[in-house]
């Protein structure tokens, strides 16, 4: 578990100390040292302490990347990619220093091919400011982790979210990237055809990679039409099995929900609280369905079969755009909500996925444990993927209560491990995850290190993160 | 071009001769050198001229995987996974001797989660077997590269087929492996989970690396339900740009078709003479609508007036079986029915893909190319993915036929590089192709190289293929 786990590593004080020298003469006032601007680059919304670059560049070409990486190799000074900081796992901390690359200033939308059904961004391109730009092509770009992530960083955590259970993750939506490799050279992974059987999938080993292989410059994703109507609703039932089992049966007959989305009986009460709502607090799935007025009809009247069929309550759906935005507006406050249930506490958000047929029982497990332990811990949960979060509150302050913290996050993931799981289904490894990593894939790490090793030979792309080296990091 | 590249390796004649001792004593039976064998595992479907292993061992189980590859790697002896030989770029063939693992043995289907909609199979299962063996269970595994290969075979190739404008290739469809590395243990690269973010995504590295990793002892597929309804149809169409277009739309309207495929002129010329059909001898589309009876009426109306916008004749679908069954069958006969114009010679059946935007053009001007040398040679494509094959009629014993179809083949592969696209959607590189990944990836293959060297330090996996290393292969 990460916070114990996050300790300094070696740093390169005498490479460290050119490295400054030379990009404050190269980059003048876009490199900063200051210590605002480090904190800023070292605090996420994870609960691990924050572990601070020696300075930040704002890059603005995939030249100012060439360059950065050339003279941080030349002198063995790490690198750390940024995004907008909304990583989980302690991604972008330093732990052995270095340079903090920010993208905020690479946010070009670089292409639009909507003949093609795909887009070029820079990794700074926010997916917000995406799907704005894409607006009048009648195109979106359809993952959506909650936060307002950068296409770059979520590109490298793998990111996925609402949406996955029908437009997959970003492993499925990437369809090439450039990268800057440990030589400061810049590699393509891929053309822009939408499949190839084009040797080694470099592509899908940069996705999830969390900076640790290289540094991203551009990725070309691949888009989906604007559905013509878009119908959601709210669905509650007696208990997460039988919330489960409606998943199941919806995924199994093949209804193309959009999203399909479990609060618990917490979360529930949480997100009443926070957005003055007075949903039933009850176990409750969040639906939303895609296509045209009479698929969206269909699907939502097939769904309705399937949730009485398990003693969920009548299921309406609405058309309304407003009324939309209400219900998944409450459903992406979730976080907020749950932390207001207790605002002294700290948050600690964790995510594991099991196969769906698991999920119920997982989830049953944990609120039993949460129960036993006497937690405020809500659950949200992409259900169609078998994928659910746990925001436990807690008192970093309290090392009592940190070490009640990590004992339930080991848990959590013991338990999903053995129903057949993976420790995050969407967050990373990070720095908080490494040592369920090495539970959940034994010897197979070892393949990663090798691979780290013939990349990254000097170990200066994010160190520390994913797993450990035995050398440093 | 892959002709004259497939040159004798080198070979390690002592460690040879002591494999084949051990195996001999280990295996008895199970162990075959003698000619027959090793003809039949480097005899493929492929143009290129068979190099022979020396040895064919037909395993049973992973254990007896581990002990080749234990027996192999303490020799220094190449091995070379074979599922069926349906391979199209000589991924079976021997260059630097060794041997052949024959997986037609490991062909059982481990374990169906139907919950889950996943399943579990040897490597020697092939498709049709798995979906003969799913039946009962209402699920389909949908990947159909035409060619009955094995699961094993298609997964090492990034195979797809006609499905995979709806259900994607075997990247998106495989959930996790079982490999045995160089040292002979087993990893596994994933849990069971449909989606994961933990660590670098070696499902994927494996998938498409064609045997020079590792040797994969089982695969963890996704299913899907099998459809309620299917309904499939042909249109014919006044050019190859029409037919396009019409594609193009029906894509970014978000039509779920299931099949779109193009056949050009001489291809449909070709299928009503080798099947005895009459249809139009223009360019044409086959679809097929997966859903249930109310959504394939409503794809099949959508497409319908599509057509008609772009000139194509009045399309109508059909429902009934057997009729759909006849129309598929002469299109997965396109290969014999092409054959069939010219049996005296010989078939080079190659793949490229271009994004779907230039495919029309990329068709166009292979088929003026096709014409200006006179050459039989019809075109085939999964036209939704922008993916299409030539088969180039030529005499393999005339050096300037061949000439001139490894001219036609490397002007086809700079055609489509020059349009974004890749030098293989679906066939893989193998030994015929390594020159145009080459000039599609540049420096990316070295990439390729230090993963490769990282992982089979002495090239014992399949050497010879995807890239030439710089000591051997």
């Amino acid at each position: 578990m990460g916070l114990k786990d996050v300790r300094p590593g070696i740093r390169n004080e005498e490479g460290i100390g050119k490295v400054l020298g030379i990009l404050k003469q190269s980059f003048g006032e876009r490199f900063q040292t200051g210590q605002a601007f480090r904190d800023q680059h070292a605090h996420t919304t994870s609960y691990l302490p924050a572990q601070l670059p020696d300075g930040v560049i704002f890059v603005e070409s995939a030249d100012d990347v060439k360059s950065v990486v050339r003279v941080c190799a030349a002198h063995r000074v790490p690198m750390i990619p940024f995004g907008t900081g909304s990583s989980l796992e302690g991604h972008i901390n330093a732990p052995n220093g270095g340079i903090s690359i920010d993208f905020s200033r690479m946010n070009r939308v670089l292409e639009i091919n909507a003949e093609d059904l795909d887009v070029v961004v820079e990794p700074g391109v926010t997916r917000e400011q995406l799907n704005t730009e894409l607006r009048a092509t009648g195109l979106f770009f359809p993952i959506d982790p909650g936060a307002n992530a950068s296409i770059g960083g979520m590109t490298a955590t793998r990111a996925s979210g609402t949406n996955a259970v029908r437009y997959g993750t970003m492993k499925d939506n990437v369809l090439s990237l450039t990268v800057v490799t440990a030589n400061g050279d810049e590699i393509r992974t891929a053309q822009r055809a939408r499949k190839s059987s084009a040797g080694y999938d470099l592509t899908r080993l940069f996705v999830g990679s969390e900076g640790t292989l290289g540094v991203i410059t551009s990725i070309t994703l691949r888009l989906q039409g604007i559905p013509e109507k878009i119908g959601g609703g709210v669905c509650a039932f007696p208990s997460v099995k039988a919330a489960c089992d409606a998943v199941i049966m919806t995924i199994q007959m093949g209804i193309p929900v959009a999203r399909i989305e479990l609060l618990d009986e917490m979360q529930m009460r949480a997100c009443n609280s926070y957005s003055g709502l007075s949903y039933a607090e009850k176990p409750t799935l969040f639906l939303e369905f895609h296509g045209t007025e009479e698929t969206v009809a269909l699907q939502s009247a097939q769904f309705s079969e399937i949730a009485a069929e398990f003693g969920g309550d009548s299921f309406s759906y609405t058309q309304d755009a407003e009324e939309r935005n209400r219900l998944w507006k409450a459903r992406h406050n979730a976080y907020w909500a749950s932390r207001a249930l207790a605002p002294h506490l700290n948050g600690l958000s964790t995510d594991v996925c099991v196969p769906i047929s698991r999920l119920a029982d997982c989830v049953v497990e944990t609120q039993a444990d949460i129960a036993e332990h006497g937690f405020l811990a809500p659950i949200v949960g992409h259900a169609g993927d078998g994928n659910f979060h746990v925001l436990i509150l807690f008192d970093d302050k309290d090392p009592d209560d940190v070490a009640r913290a990590e004992d339930f996050v080991a848990r959590l993931n013991a338990r999903a491990l053995a129903m057949g799981g993976t420790c995050t289904g969407e967050h990373g490894i990070g720095q908080g995850k490494m040592s369920f990593l090495e539970q959940e894939l034994g010897d197979a790490v070892d393949l990663m290190r090798s691979i780290k090793t013939s990349l990254d030979p000097d170990n200066i792309f994010n160190p520390g993160k994913i797993f450990a080296l035995n050398v440093q990091g």
